[in-house]
């Protein structure tokens, strides 16, 4: 039997407050809907329908790189309405899973319980609530079974009191649906058509309904304004967090580090306060991160150290590279082994050689240093002539005194010496000194500007 | 009817351990009483009387620019004794509103319903807390008529279990005031004249007691210590995350960000971890701000980017600008559309013209730069002689080599081109190329400093 | 009597997944056994042993300062062997307290406690907790005397009930120890022998077990995995910032401050949230710390006032300093008072004179610097050859323009001026300009690069 998951992303979210669809919002740098989408793509065999409508063609075009087949629910006539529209497309032989875009956390291992519990029956997540106020509730007969969900409005007394609520999320055969969603009635308050009404249906038809738990209520909570989206991202940093300090991630504080993608980590890895990771971000054995560093797509070697402030980015650090503090690194830069970059450094697309320092204030852009190259304070490589760049290559060995100027594309060979404060355009030969500043002058009785 | 405020504000708080008069110390950057006098202030027809005491005059030149009325209270007398200096300036048909200095959170909405239930009756703000202990129980007869507020030490074992206690805001006629405050006594331990005694002579008097409660018990903490005002300011900070996200900003963790002052934003903005907001700003549409900046009086246009670490203040920065990481903007900084300010740059009363671009490692003070204009890296405009400051003109498509000084005043044309790291002294024309560096020599056989 | 405190410390931790011995692993930058150590060391007259086991070698090295007496457990057989390990070294008439390098949290005044409690009896630290499952519960008769510990698992329904468990600290004379421990059992699940078998003992000997409390129960959680030690190190962070508070120190956010060391404050200090300090930092009164700042070991004089993002290291800095935003002082770095270091600025090893400014993207290495004198913008000290470090001396009230390298060693004399961009190589005298740079020439009709 095939799997087909049909996942609701129709709504527009308008307590959100902003022009973006409910499903494009962001948790931990990933769209809702790809929260969804991640965990459903693990259960053997699915093939994903999404039901869209508000902003349709953004968020198609945010998910182009996946098999999906998309549905369009034109107007918002409610759930039963919406998974109608994606009906069409699934065979009736298929068991059809249905989630909803703007529900993140849920977790495959749940989602495949659903699975299995919905063969020639109906599989329902509900969930106990300390609260149920204004949700659903569950009413179950004396064996236990599930009779019914009845909406706050409707329930009695006695029924407001259970605390087991509908979430939504079902899975039954295609068969089924194909039969019921056709009778849905949209007589009712808002005149829609509830996708829960399928559960009387059941019932009446004699078919099992399996009421299943998630492991914890994050899992079904769902985002309908700012302030729930910003619980439900810190609630997931925590549970990052703690994956991480399993792993044996030693963490200066859990609630200040911020994980937006894959942190793979080695053993003995440490991470100080007010971290953000981006992207895939690989940290090797024994590195140590300072406090307050932004790392995206990037990858540190074994035992390096990064100090406070650092900014990193699509940058490949060896083992045993010390950054920092205030080292920016960006897409390209590439360390070996050993090397350095200090304080108020930038390196841009460039190759720092094994055990190499670029200790202060420097500019680093297109550029090629060989190993053990000393790069003095306030080197600036010239790498952009304001349409082009160009390429410049320093040797094993060199020596580039501070405040030099290396006007690429230009070559300083293995060993040479740059003469600090000048500005180099033509190559230097290796072991070669190159200088190329003003003479000084001192000048005796000079009047310096005064105030009076 | 008119509406006299008046706040005590004449205590040292001793427990602070600081030698700032209590209501002094900032919440949210603003001092305590600044709150208090703000939420009053939007009441209507209101007079503000102020009682001060300790550090008088330090509290009086705080708030020279409101229109106040001080009382000063030379000894500590309590709270009625407090509000007996400031009478006489009040007249006997005005209502009477008494605020306290260190309770700053109460909200103008609490004290209009005071006012409301003010009228030929005294209005006593109530709270209800879980653990009353320490505070003035209200006793109620049995039609819940305020009968008495009765001191802990005095309380009976039942009068200790309501948890209903006084919060000694009140407001009445200034005729009943003037009635009752001259006949307290100071017959206790402290002895001192305690307001709340009134409460008991208006009972006696037959004057009706209204009680109201605040929206939360939030609005009428008082700030004792230092734990009381942090308290107190992250309970202000997680309101004011709270309000943001209600207008539609994705915070990525309400419980990292401090606003102190105004923070007005537009439609889509988005505020990453750790940001600080400190007098008005302004981020408009679509504005990104990246994880700890520190923005201060300043004002983001349309779609600006900001990258982690800035310190932005006073500045204006126009549509589409992107700045850092590490960009620091001082007061006078202008950015025009398009224009970028990359990593360890520093800009100071300068206008940066459309599109150009100030990317790294550079400091520009005191200059004009027009538009699609290249800084290069390391460029210093050297606009202080160590007396005056100068300024620096950059003209339209002007291309600066990196590494060079500009030494002010002085113009650079349009078009015009500085090679890397020249000093330019003399102004250059448009389209002129302008050279100002030693010329390189290479020398052979040159002997490196050794450590054998 | 002799008072021998005696710490086991010989665990793996293998839930910590970490190479480094548990009692190792740092809690606000020491390691936990050293806290334990610190709390006893202030117990009149205790010496102190030390069981180790697993990597012994390295605990040991970790405390070689510290006069300790070491005792190898070889093999893990339990609690009780590893006291019998000690034994030997302790003399009958001692008072022994037993205590665990991976409880960090113990507090000396408790400790005391234990020690007054134990002179002819059985000192028990007990600790109630909400859920006491899994630990061991102490039973008591109806005159309320300990009668027992009983494990979770021989518990009755009735005794789970208990909760009022044992911590396993506990204190006694050392004849009963030596008469007890050699009648242990390992004859249980785990094989091993259990100190705790001792309290039975007591019992059957009729020596009076005295059952004491902690303050709170975080003196006698223990860590066993990154979880506990993070949960930990927030509730040490957090009394820390309390006690800060309590102070007098302005905290903006306590949950977002760090102290890994002794942080000795003056009156009037304010610090803003997300700040780091490490080692002993001394802030006189009237400092004022922003955000974000990272402080090391270091002293900062009356009225100092630090911009976000500095990071500070074993540096000396002077009243009334103005650093950052952006600051790095490292190590060495001294600044007289009224001196300023600005945004993007390095100080390494270093005076600056009274009232000097070092304002902008300068490296300031192994120099004296005057008082009065004004460091241009982008100025490097070229202190380093590759081998050796140079010195650099700049005189009261010099004027180094911007952009500058002075190559060292080099003088600049009082009241000297470098013109902007030089590179100075010779010294300069007394009020003399020095100028070194390439003279200007414009050319016209340059033609600029192009991309078409």
């Amino acid at each position: 039997m095939t799997l087909a998951v049909v996942t609701l992303a129709a709504g527009k979210g308008s307590r959100m407050k902003s022009d973006l669809p409910k499903v494009l919002h962001r948790l931990a740098g990933k769209p809702l809907l790809g929260h969804v989408l991640d965990a459903a793509e693990q259960l053997d065999g699915a093939t994903q329908h999404v039901v869209i409508g508000h902003g349709a063609e953004l968020v198609r075009e945010m998910f182009t790189d996946r098999p999906l087949t998309w549905a369009v629910q034109m107007e918002q006539k409610g759930t039963g309405h919406a998974v109608a529209q994606a009906l069409p497309d699934i065979s009736d032989d298929a068991l059809v899973l249905v989630l909803y875009g703007d529900v993140p956390l849920i977790r495959t291992e749940t989602l495949a319980g659903m699975v299995a519990a919905a063969e020639n029956a109906l599989a329902l997540l509900t969930v106990t609530l300390d609260d149920p106020t204004g949700y659903g509730r569950i009413v179950r007969n004396d064996k236990n079974e599930v009779q019914a969900i009845v909406e706050q409005k409707d329930a009695s007394d006695e029924q407001r009191q259970i605390c087991e609520v509908n979430t939504g999320i079902m899975a039954m055969p295609a068969r089924y649906l194909k039969r019921w969603l056709p009778a849905l009635s949209s007589d009712n308050a808002q005149g829609e058509y509830y996708l829960t009404d399928v559960i009387a249906m059941a019932v009446a038809d004699g078919v099992a309904v399996n009421a299943l738990q998630p492991s914890s209520a994050t899992e079904v909570e769902g985002v309908n304004d700012r302030r729930q989206l910003a619980a439900l991202e810190r609630e997931f940093q925590s549970q990052q967090a703690d994956s991480l300090m399993v792993q044996g991630v030693a963490l200066a504080d859990p609630a200040r580090i911020d994980v937006r993608g894959t942190l793979t980590v080695g053993r003995n890895v440490s991470i100080d306060v007010g971290c953000v990771f981006e992207g895939d971000v690989i940290l090797d054995d024994d590195v140590q991160i300072g406090a307050y560093n932004v790392i995206r797509n990037s990858k540190l070697g074994k035992g390096v150290q990064v100090e406070s402030f650092c900014h990193i980015e699509e940058a490949v650090v060896a083992q045993a590279c010390n950054l920092g503090p205030y080292a920016r690194l960006r897409p390209g830069a590439e360390l070996a082994d050993g090397a350095r970059v200090g304080n108020f450094c930038e390196v841009k697309k460039s190759l720092i050689g094994k055990g190499s320092k670029v200790n202060h204030l420097t500019y680093i852009g297109d550029a090629v240093i060989g190993e053990g190259a000393n790069i003095g304070a306030g080197t600036i490589t010239c790498n952009y002539d304001g349409v082009n760049k160009f390429r410049t290559e320093i040797g094993d060995g060199a020596f580039i005194g501070s405040n030099s100027s290396l006007v690429a594309p230009v070559t300083v060979g293995d060993g040479a010496t740059v003469a600090a404060g000048s500005t180099i355009t033509k190559d230097v030969g290796a072991d070669e000194l190159a200088v190329a500043r003003g003479k000084q002058r001192n000048i005796a009785g000079w009047k310096k500007p005064s105030d009076q």
